[in-house]
């Protein structure tokens, strides 16, 4: 197969071993600063041992990487608006659009899913997410992920196309409830990075963490997604993963805030993108338009956007009455 | 309230903070030789940096330690059917018996409930259970546990005893799910030890926590507890504790496996009870009996008891055919 893969970060670059590997062509497109850096120096800083595989091609111009049957579409959520237009027109009826970025789309509050679908010309849409550090897929160390999309069909197909002996795909056909997971686990990391980050044990860990797969669950169910669905790969195994790995970005900026870095100065020292911070906004508009109480969603928000303290906000997530589980 | 800890080992001393903190009167119990060397020694050797809390009595005697108006048993599982039927008697009704330890019994293949039911004098049951390593919740880090009843009251009297400030108890009628999580999740604490023993990563290790969780929950629907429950602190949260934290003796002795120690010589550097291992030939006879599908229960039972090398083991789980999630 043809692949194109827009948005050639360390996920687009571990994701491109994948297809490699299975004789896929891939074609890495990115903005032309970055592709230039990518050529010069043959890797990604966040990806420092990995290399760009043998035979990928690189490009930054759209007409030259529209040419293929599937596309990957691994942009940081913010991005996506700038530069996946330009694609749009290829995304047509024919072809399937596999979404690896995990957020929402903050000026509209939709999903990455609807609004690619918007601005397609007919494509299919799939997403695939799971527990899946780019370091480590990008190594070959085993890792399992969903496939997930209304299409059946094209859920196959992503399947068949990314599946390697140490990289299992399983395929779903609850995409909300798949992109859902994915896009709010990160606000629940950043609250993970907080309890961490104020020397609390793994015990505050692990209930936020369950708490945290609740509240994505009952936001989850009342948009129209299925219950268990979070309780799998792309809800509760992808949690864990981001909530526990020091390689995680948004537990990492949890960490800084709770160290007490201001919200620029964390974003500042991170450098890349800190998706939990957009999804954290729109997350909480997700909840009032369902009316679904996310008591760590609003936390964070306060955290984020209204100089809350992280040790006050943790305090009241902690001093809610309890109550039957 | 009067109250006697049978089983003063590590979870039980940290749980004795609690109560005096509260206010209630607490009677450790335990064997001769490990009472001795607590009056000897002020610690237990696996909580070093925790006393004794200041009023707590210690004996050896049960008639001294009978007359409480709430008993935890805390015991490993192994030393439950010969240490608690001389308990038995003071069991009354209008007593309330709190279990803390987690893993089912061997010989009768019953749960620990059960047993406690059968062989007590009509007393109410409970067990406190969730991600709580004893030595945070000795030093006062948050934490948050499920006190789990048939009898509601029970369940209520259970959170109010043992609540404070860092301590949060929330309730639940579901008994047998609560117990079902705990005793389970130590095999799936196995496999993640092994996992990491073998180099894999985090994004390894998420799934199979999330596949473990999904095995566990089909068995206790299967024996009638709520599905949620085992979305809850007494399921999903002990298990991601167990699974991620270097406290964990069963991490630890997956670890152990993995890295080529016969069964018995991890059980001798451990040192302590590894329930994990008992609780894995228990669950895969209620696998059979229930007529579950658990691949990571037989596995591990394939590792301790059929001499299969971890690295098989995990990579036959890997190899299962992808399918729908």
């Amino acid at each position: 197969m043809k692949t194109t893969i827009i948005g050639f970060g360390s996920w687009g670059i571990a994701l491109a071993h994948l297809l490699v590997q299975n004789g896929h062509t891939v074609t890495g497109w990115d903005n032309p600063a970055y592709i230039e850096k990518l050529r010069k120096n043959g890797i990604n800083e966040y990806l420092p041992n990995v290399a760009i595989p043998d035979g990928v091609r690189l490009t930054d111009n759209v007409e030259a990487a529209a040419d293929a049957d599937l596309f990957v579409v691994a942009l940081s959520t913010k991005a996506i608006p700038a530069a996946a237009p330009a694609f749009s027109q290829y995304f047509t009826q024919e072809k399937i659009v596999v979404i690896v970025s995990k957020g929402l789309e903050e000026s509209r509050q939709i999903r990455l899913s609807q609004y690619l679908s918007e601005i397609s010309a007919g494509c299919k849409i799939a997403v695939l997410t799971g527990p899946s550090h780019a370091e480590e897929v990008a190594q070959g160390i085993p890792t399992t992920v969903l496939a997930a999309s209304e299409c059946e069909e094209a859920a196959k197909i992503v399947q068949t196309v990314f599946s390697t002996e140490s990289f299992r795909v399983y395929t779903s056909s609850d995409l909300l409830g798949a992109e859902m997971g994915g896009a709010l686990k990160n606000v629940i990391a950043l609250a993970a990075g907080i309890s961490d980050g104020l020397g609390f044990g793994d015990n505050a860990k692990a209930a936020l963490i369950t708490r945290g797969i609740a509240e994505i669950t009952r936001l989850g169910i009342a948009m129209g997604a299925k219950p268990q669905t979070f309780a799998g790969l792309s809800g509760t195994g992808d949690l864990i993963v981001t909530c526990t790995s020091v390689h995680s970005r948004n537990w990492r900026a949890g960490n800084l805030l709770a160290k007490g870095n201001s919200l620029e100065a964390t974003l500042t020292e991170i450098g890349a993108a800190v998706e939990g911070v957009n999804t954290a906004k729109t997350a909480l508009s997700f909840a009032k338009k369902y009316d679904v109480e996310m008591p760590i969603v609003e936390e964070i928000n306060r955290v984020l956007f209204e100089n809350k303290s992280p040790k006050a906000a943790v305090a009241d997530l902690m001093r809610r009455e309890p109550k039957d589980e």
